[in-house]
């Protein structure tokens, strides 16, 4: 079996933890729920290989018989995510280094520097041997590798790597002086050798040598993804290989660019609010992952079936949320559902997580509803046709990276609240959402937009920049909020007035900024309030929309070429958000119901009532769920979902 | 001078820190106090032994001669609660390690690891050092080995000990491999090596190899007192041994299971809150450390004679709190009161640290309230009778250590606070409580109550189990409150729906739990509030005595045999809780008056007023205090104590 | 050229950071801006010196020449706050380690061990480097050594000299354990090699430790800097040595004992707040700086010229505030106005610091008020009269560092904000303070004011303590505040009641202390609020003012010789200090109008006008900024400031 292609359906399987009974009743289970693909071996490497070069993959082979009996697919996992503690021993200078030089050791889970020559050579070792024993069998669907890379080290085998990486990137010393601006704070290098990872210091460190710490160890991780891909394309050239996002801004990865490397974009998205908020996040993270695959399909490797993670606290789903938000993935271009775990473990760090089968087993609300989701998924066509999105949000990890230095005009410079914010607010308005990495930010890609927003976008490039101009130009609506476009790609400044990068096409200056303290606003000449950060904007050819209380631009307007580029240089509150932004798109007409969400691929249309009263959708074709004819208008239940066959 | 066993009064007295001229006026002080016991030599081992094996005892003979010659009885100390600055140069390797590899050095106290040999080897010298000199000196009365036992190290003698320790618990590699779930995260140990302390590591620890690592911590410590005991034992037969608990969930130590190895338990008892809150809290430290003694005598060994510590203030104790809160421990069993320390010092990292002569001196409300409490205490007949106490809640140093772990689904799960809660309002019951350690929670000792509560008491064993089963089964009434009974004595979550230990007795299955974020609240079929955590309750056998807004169970009631069993699956405000624990209890009649603390040992009935107004009580016999008969009823007035002798 | 001593105005200029065309404009714009004075080469280090002992001058002989051409003087900075990064791979030993055994790296800037050998030789090196190559260049007007004195370590070198530092102060190693109170918590030392530096220990580490370990490293630094200043003064006898003071109780550097080894006190003030907060700490941080000075000139250094911090943001100066507080410090004693920097720098970690001329370039507010400023700033006289006025506020940085100690009796008794609170009551009222170091507080410097305030001067001598009670007793009026006077300069409290040096003075004991908690309050018999630190005053002479709910007194006054001594023994809100205040210092008359800071050198009036509204000014004379004749009145408009000659 290799992966198919269709709607996957499953989660990380680890029957490792349970006696075989359990194991024979899982089975079972899956086969009730309808489940087609499961994770397996993620974190298995201490049994796979409990003393070093020592193989035990006799119980990897009977659960893999088993399911490939039952005719259930495997995305078979390389368990390098977690060495097993005989490595620690034998190869100490292989665990990671904190910037404060403490030496990290085994007992939690992604314990090792990914620079490691001993790390990378046990990785690939033990991603040959499975790939020598499992190429061939029938529950071979994918290749998982690895798990949620993401971490770092300080170490010297860290510096050595980091050292390589500069070079490649600079050439020369002066170049890299010249870039990170080592004139300031004495911080100028003589020989490549004073070249160190970000350590533990005195005082703020440079940002451009943080950031580029952070490049550095994205593509590291990238670099050790690469050569087991290799080893498992060249054993498997037909199956798929990936591996599971980690989303947040702390991961230093950059996704967009990794997904280049990988057959097939996968994502862990876990939702950290409730209500609306966890709507908009799973909206949200599935743009992002459609925009990271390129327009191509991608997957839903993990999320919580029965729960969501809020300040620390693991809140119960509400009824149909499960279901909602598996559509909200699958409108938005998931092959499929895939959750952590398929079964709540008996003990360890994560007994708690989310699962399947819960604690509570089969006879439970999550289980059932586990069942229900199972019965959806099989009864959906799956669909190759584009999400339809004619507005895109620009994003870009970098510049969330970069604003989290300490040194800035305020501390709460968030580029990705920004984008969940204008996301949020275009949702709203009834637009299913691009959101585009700054990298694929090309004259082509954008064209086909009728309006891009730039939410906080620290850095622009040359190319980016030129690229936004080109498009209001040539007709484009453009939106920039306050500190987009500030620095180049090293950090440095554009010179004069912000926003340097977007000066000519915004036609305006900002001479100064003000950022307000939490709590405190200002009420814009529209009478909308504004409130964490202000600035003194002077015009150069844009009009003002709104202003602040001292009647200088808040909010303007810029007629460049065919197009128009609006400014905002402050932050709005939802409403306000929403009403700007319904202005620069010419969207004057009825908005859309309050929580139900419209996204059309192809011929099909989903429509998800995340509200609490029914809703009415104007469409006539079938509803694929019921087989019904639906003539016109039908009416989606609170909490509901239906999807319908239009036929067009 | 042996211990006599009555009612002691005195306090820690560190005459080392002043010039003879303020010890002549200690002892003058003393005596116009009545303190009849101090504690010396605490902390004083760098003035001892100040060079390594050379001793200087010349001072503390003259100040046990000077005390003997007063009549003060000495409890005696062994210093090593702090080894001398000599100590950390020379035996570096006897510094105590951090979770993240930082050694501690001396400049404070309790510097040292309770593993390491050298530090072992110096305090069974210092120990046999003092044995042998002071055994038949006439002020020695008590051994008050080491003091407030409870630092950890992560170092390599403690990597070796617990090695050892975790040899003898589990048997076999495999048996550790079981318990601590490690396939989870690919933490499977192929070799005893391969085990260390939980170092910092990069993500969650496993929660059953930290909650090992405290129990070996806690065994590990006492193996030290006890080598120090059997030396002082050896020495003088007739001499008690004791060691002064610190309270706090975050010692390492099981006080319950250490309490079998001393002759006398002793606890320091610091409140840490004003008002009725340090009423209730010096009621239930009074309480836990009885059910540490199993019923026998107990000391406070430590307490602040004149303030009480809040979030980092030094809060002065109103008027009148001093003698009620003695009174409150020799009520509930204490062998008398004593103080940290006798006279606040002139520096140190402690000089602000309350003392019965303050730095005003005896010219103070302190020093007067000291006299006062004196007087009383000297009047105060010794009863041994037991404390009546016809209610039990279960306690468990364990579950409070296990809840501390991060991946629970909810970050403030917190035993001893909800042990406190129900403790509080049994006492607004009218109620004298014994608070049991789970660890002698057997068929024998529950018989006793009328009602045994388990609020949150997460861990549960077989045999815990068993004797809740057979106490209700044979008439009693139990209640258990949520996340009780979820998991085994490693920490494995008992198998099928919550609470998997006490389902059947409880009549229901809990499916799901949703903790609820601070500050929010639910309303209760019974107009009750609740917050903190709610459950999906499936009833089996049980009926719903108050539900959620949803319908579902919040608090059930269950005939199992002979009894009742309630759960309550949330948390109650107070008076609500009183409401539900009265229903429990079949106390339908008047509630006792508030603040009004009634509590009874053989023929001494101790009335405690802690509200501010005059309380009556229904009474005959003799007030011990005043001699004056008391003949139907006594009006104690507020903050006042009174102690009848009631003849029966 | 040599320090001319007028008023000074220009800023840090570090043209190393740019090419050379801005470093044109950079000349330019100084004209325009009439700066006359620019700190050249902070920070430079790795640029002067790129390889060990290789220098690079030709790029500083460049700037030197333009700016001597230009008529721009120079102060010449040694570069030693930032040792260049090869500096570390040669001499890692002298790399700063923290408490707790981190050996920093470079990454930042200070990153060295003022008391390594190799860090106070490299530092002479290049100091006697530039004093050799610039001794008698044209533009050389004033020595700024180092930047910022401040940084802190905890290695082998640190204990090495603070041992010397401790034999030097205490002589015999019974003396430190006397002072050191090492009786307590078995700290007695038996050796010199057994005192480290408090590095990280188990629990509070010993005052006295703490306090000695902040005054050696004053003293180390101050020894490092005075090595400079002797290499510096030998080559040019006649130009001023100086080093900026960085302000913040966390600076481990007593800037009173610094003044005496300094040509010039030269403060960097970044005030932390926007408004009237903004204002006082302008005026403090000036007339704490004149205090140190003792009388002579000083020079503000650094400061923000287009923003201040507030709470990690960077809040945008209103117009006019640039010009009111850089008089407000010239009002005060400043010879001019520096600011850091000159020019925003392209990168770096504090790439958004102010500047002169921000990244907008010229054509800003910013640039436009710098210019105006300097226009005022040329027409100001120079007056060598001394600033007037007639009351003094005692500050020790000792006692800040102290009470900034865990084990005191409250977390916030913090000094410096009291003097602040009292600092602004007395601008309220119209005056002039003087803000005296304790180290200077003799009975000649005293006899001057007509009031002495001691607001939680935590540490008294018994010479300070003598002086303020001769003061008294020759007719002065002293205020002393709670928790003055508590401790002796080794931290060993004065015997008896509170404050054991105040006590006769003032006609009171105070027997307990008792902390509120934030946002609790009690009401004094006078309706005032007060909040904090409440206390049980007993009266021994004094009368009661005010007093608590209770009775106790709050606030008292005591008739001393010929003078009044008052007690202060809570917190008043600031309304109610004001009124206190006025009623100690007999100020019954009318206030002065608020938001109008008058301040009077010699036969100049500067009349600042913080308000919003325009305000009337009493006085005759000219004035000197349009040169128009004043008589009997001046209406100075809202926000701004004239200067006034009355001819006295």
């Amino acid at each position: 079996m290799r992966w198919p292609g269709g709607l996957s359906y499953g989660g990380d399987y680890n029957p490792e933890q349970w006696p075989d009974p359990v194991c024979a009743e899982d089975i079972a289970l899956m086969k009730r729920a309808a489940v087609n693909l499961v994770s397996v071996g993620v974190f298995a490497w201490s049994r796979l290989e409990p003393h070093e070069g020592r193989y035990e993959f006799g119980w990897l082979d009977r659960v893999l018989d088993r399911l490939a009996a039952a005719g259930i697919g495997v995305a078979l996992a390389t368990p390098t995510a977690s060495p097993p503690p005989w490595f620690s021993l034998a190869y100490p200078d292989a665990l990671p280094v904190t910037a404060t030089g403490t030496r990290l050791l085994h007992g939690s889970r992604d314990t090792y520097c990914g620079a490691a020559p001993a790390y990378r050579s046990a990785a690939r070792r033990i991603a040959t041997a499975l790939a020598e024993r499992y190429a061939d069998h029938p529950a071979l669907a994918m290749w998982h590798v690895h798990n949620e890379y993401g971490t770092t080290c300080h170490c010297y085998h860290a510096a050595g790597a980091f050292r390589r990486w500069l070079r490649d990137r600079y050439g020369t010393l002066d170049a890299l002086n010249d870039a990170w601006v080592t004139s300031f704070w004495s911080q100028h290098y003589s020989s490549w050798t004073q070249v160190h990872p970000p350590r533990a210091t005195q005082y703020l460190p440079n940002p451009a040598h943080v950031l580029d710490f952070k490049r550095f160890w994205s593509d590291e991780l990238l670099a050790g993804f690469v050569e087991q891909r290799d080893v498992l394309r060249a054993a498997t050239p037909d199956v798929p290989v990936t591996t599971n996002f980690a989303l947040g801004d702390w991961v230093p990865v950059d996704h967009a660019r990794w997904a280049r490397e990988l057959d097939l974009v996968a994502i862990d998205h876990y939702p950290s609010g409730t209500g609306a908020v966890a709507d908009e996040q799973t909206a949200l993270a599935a743009d992002t992952a459609r925009g990271w695959a390129g327009g191509r399909p991608w997957l839903l490797m993990e999320t919580a079936a029965n729960l969501v993670y809020v300040d620390g606290r693991m809140r119960t789903r509400p009824p149909g949320q499960l279901l909602r938000h598996s559509l909200s993935h699958v409108a938005r271009g998931s092959r499929g559902a895939m959750f952590f775990q398929w079964r709540a473990p008996r003990g360890g760090a994560e007994m708690y997580h989310a699962a399947m089968v819960p604690h509570a087993g089969a006879d439970s609300r999550v289980f059932r509803e586990v069942t229900d989701l199972g019965s959806v998924l099989r009864r959906l066509p799956v669909v190759d046709a584009p999400v339809a999105a004619a507005v895109a949000v620009l994003r870009d990890a970098e510049s969330a990276w970069a604003l989290a230095h300490p040194g800035l005009p305020a501390p709460d410079l968030d580029h990705s609240g920004r984008v969940a914010e204008v996301h949020a607010a275009l949702g709203r308005l009834g637009h299913t959402v691009d959101v585009l990495p700054v990298g694929l930010c090309t004259d082509a890609a954008l064209d086909r937009y009728r309006a891009v927003f730039v939410p906080g976008v620290y850095i622009a490039s040359a190319e980016t920049a030129s690229a936004l101009r080109s498009y209001v130009d040539g007709g484009g609506t453009l939106v920039v909020w306050y500190f987009s476009g500030i620095v180049d790609e090293t950090l440095r400044v554009w010179p004069g007035a912000y926003p340097g990068a977007y000066r000519d096409v915004l036609g305006l200056r900002v001479t100064e900024v003000d950022p307000l303290p939490p709590g405190s606003a200002v009420e814009l000449s529209t009478g909308d309030s504004a409130g964490a950060w202000t600035e003194v904007v002077e015009l150069a050819g844009a009009e003002a929309v709104a202003t602040y209380p001292d009647g200088g631009p808040a909010i303007t307007r810029h007629r460049y070429g065919d197009g128009v580029a609006w400014y905002v240089s402050t932050r709005l509150e939802p409403a306000a958000l929403t009403r700007v932004l319904a202005e620069a798109l010419g969207d004057d007409g009825p908005q859309p119901a309050d929580g139900l969400d419209l996204v059309r691929r192809g011929a099909l249309l989903f429509a998800i009532n995340n509200s609490t009263v029914d809703r009415r959708v104007d469409v006539s074709g079938v509803d694929v769920l019921t087989g019904a004819p639906v003539d016109g208008a039908l009416t989606v239940p609170a909490g509901a979902v239906a999807v319908i066959e239009t036929g067009s």
